[in-house]
């Protein structure tokens, strides 16, 4: 933590509110997450949702992963055009999406969709042979997301109708347990599901339909997903950037992404106000976590869109919930008019830069247009964030 | 209602999730805004963080808004960019972003900023003297938000510093009144806060430095903000949009922002998946509202970053908690498995659209590229969200 403390103190990003990768962290994880799949014999398809970053991207397919995953057909169209060759798009695409899609495929890409219903395997296919080209498929299976695809007992049916449809390559099966990936007791639910896929595997086997492809997991369940012996393509994305909500479920990555912010009111004894709020910053996840450039275990509260508070620890026992604004004033009010709180170190000086690891990854890169790599000196490169949604 | 469904049923967007406002709702928010502002004599410097859009801007400036408020310093930049003249940035700006403005007010833009403090106060006239140029200049005032601002106490010797300031033009106050916008009991807070504003108010007055302008307030307060008499400029952003927080709120403008989004996974009795998810969707605040093309009572529950679960109202009952995915999970596992439930009417089949109206407007069009004005004909235009952070 220190090393990092002293690397943050030599970068000041152009403008801030400003996201900063560690590129030694990003490496650092690209390998480990590299070699544990190489181990396993386990293709890993890194999942672009999370950085939509197409030079990420292809960080990743130079370090050894077979291609990208995308949750969008955009983000398809975006890491294509940035010449990564190898797509699959882990969600069923609305309507308007089989053509666009069909398209990159006639392009040259290798595309594949997946499925979890006829109609959507119908509409692939015709989109596919309008342009005489073809599309991989693979049917979307659901063991308790509860989010898309296919009861284990309706995907052989499925299987059979992409494997017979013109404009289509049945590829196998696609299995997400994002249910699971936080998951306390993640193991012997992991277990129970990893066993009903094995048996669907041997069901689509049996009857001449073997998926040579099984493409699932993710950061949170990846040692689990790697040991299964049923998954042979691993979909995580997280363990690149690394975040707080992944930590507190104990992946084994190096914090890689962080967010520079200045304080730009310090009026008060209680806390500073930042240039980061809901525009910076996703607040779906937890907390982001104050890292460097304030004292230890102080907080970070949102406070609008462009603004948050880092609280001191001395006025935390104050505050009478995390989310609540109203209480904060509260608080300041009372701390503030009582002289005798001065807490101690004190808060960053307004101008500082205080850097903050974000609590959930994906959502809150999404929210900027570039995020910038940091070598170990501090150097700064721009990468854009290139696949955010354009519509 | 009925006709906002017949309406929104003439309207496919090009791709989904994709924004729609409803141009005759806009335009009836925006001139009722502009009449109740000349009616109360108090110009309305509408917020552009809202809708980051420089056309929606100048909509406003053209039905006669004096100018757009920003909150960023990238907001300004992008509305001058767009031919927006007056510009007010409404919060303490980071060191980085006195240079930019200056730049702004020496190209010939009518721009103007808060301070906090003496060093904010001299960093702006450092950086317009630099450049030969003028920057406006207003004392943020705390009356209770805590976020910036300094007590009443100190803003006449701010107001002084910057009235003394080569490069400074001094305009007055600023006092956000961020915490009662969406208060239950905010006309008694709201009354203390004016009085204490206008005490301040003479007592700069009486020191020589009568503040010309008094800018604050905002959608929620609007109408004590008209009636106080103090303020001189209204600051109102989401009013034209609308969302469900300020509706819950009580303020009583037309919703004229909706997202479309398409169902693409229609696997469970329980709900249906849509691919509006935590980047289509601002997380903080109330949960968007299913306005049409699903049951009445449907409610919109998160699923990650791209999706979203449509669930059904007889399902409702089931569900533990409102965020709870794994509690959903449970629910549909058991409810899949109940053959006594059929609910009805049905819900959407896959590939329909269903529409929804945004809990909470401003972060939630921050997550869009572009929006769509829709004529009552369903005729899209396409408005681009030009004045997100691009750094």
């Amino acid at each position: 933590m220190e090393q990092l403390t002293a690397l943050l103190a030599r970068i000041p990003p152009p403008r801030t509110p400003a996201l900063v990768v560690r590129r030694a962290a990003l490496e650092a994880n690209l390998a480990a997450m590299q070699a544990a799949c190489d181990a396993a014999g386990v293709r890993l398809r890194a999942h672009g949702k999370m950085h939509k970053a197409s030079a990420i991207g292809r960080m990743q397919v130079a370090r050894g992963a077979v291609g990208l995953c995308c949750q969008t057909v955009g983000e398809a169209e975006a890491f294509a055009a940035a010449g990564i060759a190898d797509l699959l798009v882990t969600a069923p695409v609305p309507p308007w999406g089989a053509a666009p899609l069909a398209a990159l495929a006639a392009a040259g890409y290798r595309v594949a969709a997946v499925a979890d219903s006829p109609a959507q395997v119908a509409r692939l296919a015709d989109a596919a042979t309008a342009l005489g080209t073809t599309l991989g498929l693979l049917v979307d299976v659901d063991l308790g997301q509860r989010r898309s695809g296919v009861p284990p007992a309706e995907a052989p049916a499925l299987a059979r109708l992409a494997a017979a449809a013109p404009g289509l390559r049945f590829e196998g099966l696609q299995c997400y347990l994002g249910h699971l990936q936080h998951h306390a007791q993640r193991a012997a639910a992991h277990a129970a599901a990893v066993a009903e896929l094995a048996r669907l595997v041997e069901a689509l086997r049996a009857a001449g339909l073997a998926p040579a492809t099984v493409t699932g997991g993710g950061t949170g369940t990846a040692p689990l997903d790697l040991a299964s012996g049923v998954f042979t393509e691993l979909q995580a994305g997280s363990y690149a950037f690394m975040d707080v909500q992944y930590a507190e479920a104990g992946a084994e990555f190096a914090p890689a992404l962080f967010l520079a912010t200045a304080v730009v009111s310090a009026t008060h004894r209680t806390h500073v106000t930042v240039d980061a709020g809901l525009k910076a910053l996703a607040a779906d996840g937890p907390p982001p976590r104050v890292v460097a450039g304030a004292p230890e275990g102080s907080r970070f509260r949102f406070q609008g869109d462009e603004h948050g508070a880092i609280v001191h620890p001395a006025a935390l026992p104050h505050l009478a919930t995390a989310a609540d604004t109203l209480a904060l004033a509260g608080a300041v009010a009372r701390l503030d008019c009582d002289s005798g709180f001065r807490p101690d170190p004190p808060l960053p000086p307004e101008g500082a830069l205080v850097w903050l690891q974000p609590g959930h990854v994906d959502p809150t890169v999404n929210l900027h247009a570039a995020l910038f790599l940091a070598d170990e000196d501090g150097a700064l490169a721009r990468v854009a964030v290139d696949a955010r949604r354009a519509a």
